[in-house]
């Protein structure tokens, strides 16, 4: 396993892959790997003849006030686990040298980015796009592996992907939860033993609304009502606060009317200062 | 030579023809081509294996009163300059295709396109970088041609393309003019014999400017005003109208200051109904 740093050196290698007719898969992630990232590269793995895996902490994804400092970055052991998995190169590029003065060029996915976790962190998904532009640029991978726990995430990747006629396969991949529910996250990490126990509401509330759900409750309106009021009641008002929970068509990320075939419901709380998101897919 | 209107076909082919360790010289442009255009396409054949050119009318890049419906669009004759330029592929998309619903993303530079061109016409440089961020993802060029008379256009690029890693070397052309001086246009077909001949008045205020900063004028605002007034007197007041002729830095496009190592003289000027632009390079 390679470690490259310099965004030239690793377009100029993966060209030379590229001309050798190997398929590269790649797997994009802020590194603090947990088993959501592992089961994205153990795809990666399977599906390629080559597998990068990025780990960069991108600033311009994070709002003025978030936890860019404090991020988790546990290299030594993100490398063992890379290597563990077989992965070929690991992509670990500079925030100063790839994001070189003057920075002026932003990609921008409209409308479904203003939603959801958008509406909270309004400069968030610009700096997704932006940054696996950037990246999808630099690996020219045949195949890029997301997590579906960020559920907008992919569909906002999706969309680009697919308006600007990059040549890639975008692969969502399932959420990963710990044997109590909770999604993996490299942000559990921030959570106390008491929020800990307290973020469980999350995957509750969402279990509950399925069951409503399966039982026949398939009113969107009613449903988020019934399941907005379950998750008030699990959380601590006085040190949580949800951020949204909404259930929406899950192509289009529309408000979800009666009847949808496929809505996902999809939700942000904080527990104490830990944003925390989890979502799931029914219909 | 093959004409080729899907996307998802050419990108193939242009994919095969990287495999195939060839090199790829694009072209893009709106038709109607001029010897402009063919400087272009001639240099994209000396310096390439494969020589791509795209024709499409970009709806985009034109504002909403502009003259997108009536811009020119001779195919017969553009495929015929093609075949006898030894030109392998016209890539010819149908604009409700190419940009298929829903189409919600959009590349966009900041700063430098919001001054000169970018001034009056303000959605027009975010249609260019979408377009061309589009083609070169289809097409997968080696080697990207662009004409200098699109001084600010070029700048745009040469910067997203740093910005994004695109994996394309931008190449720009020098201007070609008529034998009395006029820069080359697709959109010189609008101007009556009148309009023709004032024109001119363009190219002859920065030959004049060129003069003037030859014989030591160098400071930029006094060379300016010297210029302005020079083509205010040059065109018909009640049928002209300046948009903007400005000194900027050649490089940042920042306004040019005195002994600015490399200066833009560039200008917009409707001459009737039709805007025409032009610039020179100096120092």
């Amino acid at each position: 396993m390679k470690v490259i740093s310099n965004s030239v050196s690793m377009q100029k290698l993966m060209f030379q892959t590229k001309l050798s007719k190997k398929s590269i898969g790649f797997v994009p992630t802020m590194g603090a790997l947990h088993e959501g990232h592992l089961s994205l590269i153990r795809k990666a793995r399977k599906e390629n003849d080559i597998v990068v895996v990025s780990i960069f902490v991108n600033p311009t994804q994070f709002g003025p006030k978030e936890d860019l400092k404090k991020y988790p970055r546990p290299w030594k052991q993100d490398k063992k686990l890379c290597e563990f998995l077989h992965v070929d190169y690991i992509f670990k590029p500079e925030a100063k040298r790839f994001y070189e003065e003057p920075y002026l060029t932003y990609v921008n996915v409209e409308k479904i980015t203003n939603i959801l976790c958008g509406k909270s962190r309004p400069t968030h998904f610009r700096g997704v796009t932006t940054v696996v532009t950037k990246l999808f640029n630099i690996v020219q991978p045949n195949n890029a592996y997301f997590g579906q726990k960020d559920y907008q995430q992919s569909l906002v990747i999706r969309t680009m992907v697919r308006n600007l006629n990059m040549p890639v396969r975008i692969k969502v991949m399932p959420i990963i939860r710990e044997k109590d529910g909770l999604a993996l996250s490299s942000r559990n990490q921030y959570l106390s033993e008491e929020e800990r126990s307290r973020a469980l509401s999350l995957y509750q509330t969402l279990l509950y609304g399925k069951k409503l759900y399966l039982e026949g409750l398939t009113n969107p309106k009613s449903l988020r009502l019934r399941m907005y009021r379950f998750l008030q009641r699990s959380i601590d008002k006085k040190k949580d606060k949800i951020d949204y929970l909404e259930i929406r068509d899950a192509l289009t990320l529309e408000i979800a009317k009666e009847h949808h075939a496929k809505i996902v419901i999809a939700m942000a709380v904080f527990i104490g200062k830990t944003r925390l998101i989890d979502n799931i897919l029914l219909g």
